[in-house]
């Protein structure tokens, strides 16, 4: 093994260059994880731009697939050369919130096991995964063994794209003849129109303007699509569904615009589940709200992580339940990722995700 | 039985009078119900002032004590002469929002089955209970006889009160070990208090500024309180809570200020449950909601009605489990309404709820 | 509108027979079904059998479909000459156990408010669907009109094979990534699949041994199917699950066998769903339930009924989410109902459920 | 530190001896403690009685309290010199299990990650606490500092006795105003008694025979108390809940008697929680099981672990929520623990529980 590799690392707003760095030492709960495929996340395009401050120096993303480089003197289970995947949030498994059943939130270092986001440490309080090593922490807990027939590009949606789409999904409580909404989609809202199916949801509407997405939509359970710039989308939804509404909306997009319009869409005691990251205050207008007295839910949810998690999401995979390769359009080399991100942060070319590969 | 009876009824903003009306004609599926105690709620202080508004000569109360006076012909497993209590929240059992779990949001009369506040009819669509006699609609989903060794006033609170204070503290979903914060003591806020303490909470911290209520609140349940006044109570929450924050919040009271303090106190991962009745649009900081990345949920009810909600409030009250005479704070006639309503529009005299007797 | 119509009575154990009785009286809640299509359940060859006892002369036969012929005083919401479906539980919509959720268990005509198995009345306490015509009690909570688009045949499955199959599913919560094994591959065992699937399941078994049956378990969902002739299904399972167990079985058969093989393949912390009708006592072995102590649960459910339950069931069959066309496999007249009782108590010919016009 | 300790090990059937032992090295993850207080349970009644099979010379008990002597060199949060409690369920934090909310059937050392019972590991694989000394795995996830103001005896039964009673109420999913039995009124459903009033039943009903174990369950929460020798158990809870049954039975012994009266007195679509460990296979009685249309849930659960868990139980304590101190009848010596098994395991002397210190 080398001692230098390279890494994707944030500079300041508007500069992630590729720069060589240490490979890191491995503490007895990591693994050293030497990346085979990854990708690049809305979330790393909102550090690109400084919208989201990290800390100079730090490789960014959080999208991990490779095999065991090394292991930690106090991990069992595992072998050295096996296939693995990561969640882009990683729990540690002993804090409070981990114990409470909301690991995202994990607050290992706090006093009291609760922190915001705190489960999410790839690329954003810890090195990531756009390099040719990652450290993964509290490995028991976090590497899944990929299964044999799945390609990298199989399960690349698993650490965060299907996490989360899947979770807005799960967060709803969608049940067998549900009807569901979702606004915006892009990568993660697609994923949550195949979750919404998964769960049994018998009416989907998939709500954005790009026609590319709305056909993958359509082909991942979509059984509408509403085009919002031919018309108020809460009116297109309101006629599709006879005045009723919908049971759940789940908002993928992080803007007042879809978080509104989520609001107005669902039934007296429907949901909105928001999976967006949003960067302004929002309001919730009163008559959208019935004053309080409509028995509504608003959920957000992070990503759950953890090696469970990614065991269940391959096997969506294996089982054919849901067909992702349409989400990754494009590939680059590790050595490109500047174009990658070029393209991706410009959304050039219909790209949904992209493929890095060392 | 006489052909007239004594009704408040709504005559303008600023003007709920008594006046004579004619006792009304029981359907097949009705009961006539002679009231022997009613009570004044905030809701219809709203309807006084002209915010809340409802048809002119309408009845006004929702909330009914009294004697079965006549059975609809359809009605079975009642008889004339029995004491019966019934929600503010009158759902037909048809809907289908009853049948999905929803019945507050019963839409018996709409296409679809759901309607905002739609299970609220006394009062507000139909003639209500600060009256003589009222009509109670579907009465066999709704009529719940009290206990011989229950008194009207102990309750009172069933069929309001205490069904939404408790239900401030079921949407939150408050298990064993909680901690909870509520905001705001007034009737709703200190049953919501006893509710919480009911379902398992171990720190329970009252927010107000009356001591009269702060003391009360400690009596149902409270292990902490905190007055606003003597500054700003998320700090104070987030002391005693050693930066922690709590698991759930309820809000009863209605207000931006209420509502935001709830979202900053919840622990990530934690739940807002909302009971206020809000009038104007609300704010979510963008830094009170983790961006939409605290896995946190937003929970708002409508008093939950039906005679098995009765049923089983008024065992509590049966029990000893919880104490709520402390909330009759003064009595009235009928033939006095006028005045009641002019103590409790201007919260004189420490008032918390008045009891109204024919 | 005759005065007579046609109806299979139960005469004796081993007689049910076709003949004339009086078209009922409509009472005010009721509304008289003119059936256009039903079916024949194994319950009803239980009682034919004997051994569920009905009383003599009463009309056997829970799964309508039909026309409304005429409305009951009170009903409102629906109209004459409309095309409806009604579940095979049909609930008041009134009793305590309606307004707890668990509306199989009505018992309306109790003191207290349930009754084991109280919801079915249908061919069971009141004269059944084989007939020319049916009364429906409760219209406003049971009748669901059908979509134009959906055949009778279509929506046949929903009063009961689909609703107690889906049941079996929903009761074991299954969750996104679970492995289910479903016992017995007949009409209800296929419709667990299918639910099970609907739910996210990413992994299921299903038992039998009938090819045909094991074919059409894989159309609706099943990625493996044993065959208890091969071997002990227990052992086929857990070497499926390399040692693991499952995270849920489903019993549709009602009989020691499948009941403990289900219990000996759930994984520590799985559940058994039973949706069996059983016919004598049930046996748990030590071994097959941890001493107690495997964090393990054992539920049974009735057919969930309700016009809200069969929308959303309509709504699966309308979405194309499953296709349960093939179950039913003949179709007979009325007038040869007899003959349709002999070849499905004998299970001849392929059997799966029979169509039943008038 | 000296390199000997004392310690209760099982020798053979029949003996438990108090021998010395050398004080166990640390390992990575682990913590030392040196007990201050410690317990024996009824299950180490099984072990003495070799009902329940472990290796001999194993140290025997598995509820701990006590100070932290030495951390594992991974270990972070902690202070060596801490007053420390821990369930006795010690999951590992990073199995399947503990991801899927599972954790006391946590399979750390599986493939698959589910053992039943392999959370379980004090006194039955690996040393336990009665000792001067015990190492505790997976410290950060098991050891949840004392309050100051709590005493060793007030949180004694946290690890074992009050989790294990409290998750008979939870898993019955208890809920405001439910009507409760609990079976058997030994230290385990004295705490199951406490638990259902803790979240909210609000008629409890005990069945024992001892007139001590009634009077204590009536202080924590029976409203009613039934003397299984006085008359058939299931005749007078009937007899008291008007033939209506109860919502929730739980099960405290581990019997055929009081599982199946369990059964008999749960209403249609009630819970039967059962926390007793059997020792023979069980029968359930088909007029018990409504032939499997009652709707009904049997649930079995194993005491819940790790530091969450005993943060809110020890909340409960200091919270005054739940007064346990009646329990610990008895107090003894390390040094007299063959004593103190003498008196526990003949049940002499109306002893509960008792106290064990070094």
């Amino acid at each position: 093994m080398p001692a230098k590799m390279k890494a994707a690392i944030f500079v300041e707003p508007g500069r992630i260059v590729l720069e060589d760095k240490p490979i890191p030492d491995v503490g007895p709960l990591d693994a050293l994880i030497r990346i085979t495929t990854t990708t690049i996340c809305g979330t790393d395009v909102h550090i690109l731009k400084g919208e989201y401050p990290v800390a100079r120096g730090l490789t960014i993303g959080h999208e991990p697939v490779g095999i065991i480089e090394k292991l930690g003197s106090a991990v069992t289970g595992y072998q050295e050369g096996q296939r693995v995947v990561a969640g882009a949030i990683t729990p540690s498994g002993h804090s409070h919130a981990c114990l409470c059943g909301c690991s995202s939130q994990d607050g290992a270092g706090t006093r009291h096991g609760f922190k915001p986001m705190g489960g999410w440490r790839f690329g954003n309080t810890i090195d990531g995964t756009q390099a040719e090593y990652v450290l993964v922490p509290d490995a028991m807990v976090n590497l899944s063994p990929v299964p044999d027939h799945l390609s990298d590009e199989q399960v690349l949606m698993c650490p965060d794209i299907m996490s989360t789409g899947f979770s807005g999904a799960e967060s709803a409580s969608i049940r067998i003849g549900d009807t569901v909404a979702v606004f915006a989609l892009g990568p993660i809202g697609l994923c949550a129109v195949a979750g919404a199916k998964l769960m049994g949801a018998t009416r989907i509407i998939g709500v954005d303007t790009v026609p590319e997405r709305l056909a993958i939509a359509r082909k991942l359970g979509a059984d509408d699509v509403v085009d919002f710039r031919a018309g108020d989308p809460v009116e297109q939804i309101m006629a599709l569904t006879e005045g009723r509404g919908v049971d759940a909306a789940i908002e993928a997009l992080g803007t007042q615009g879809t978080f509104e319009a989520g609001l107005r869409v669902i039934r007296p005691g429907g949901t909105l589940s928001s999976l967006g990251v949003y960067s302004t205050d929002l309001r919730i207008p009163l008559s959208a709200f019935s004053a309080g007295l409509g028995d509504n839910r608003i959920v957000t949810s992070l990503c759950p992580g953890g090696k469970e998690r990614m065991r269940r999401l391959m096997g969506v995979i294996a089982s054919g339940r849901a067909d992702l390769s349409a989400l990754v359009t494009h590939r680059f080399k590790l050595d490109d990722i500047e174009k990658a991100y070029d393209l991706f942060s410009h959304q050039r070319d219909g790209v949904l995700k992209v493929a890095i590969t060392p």
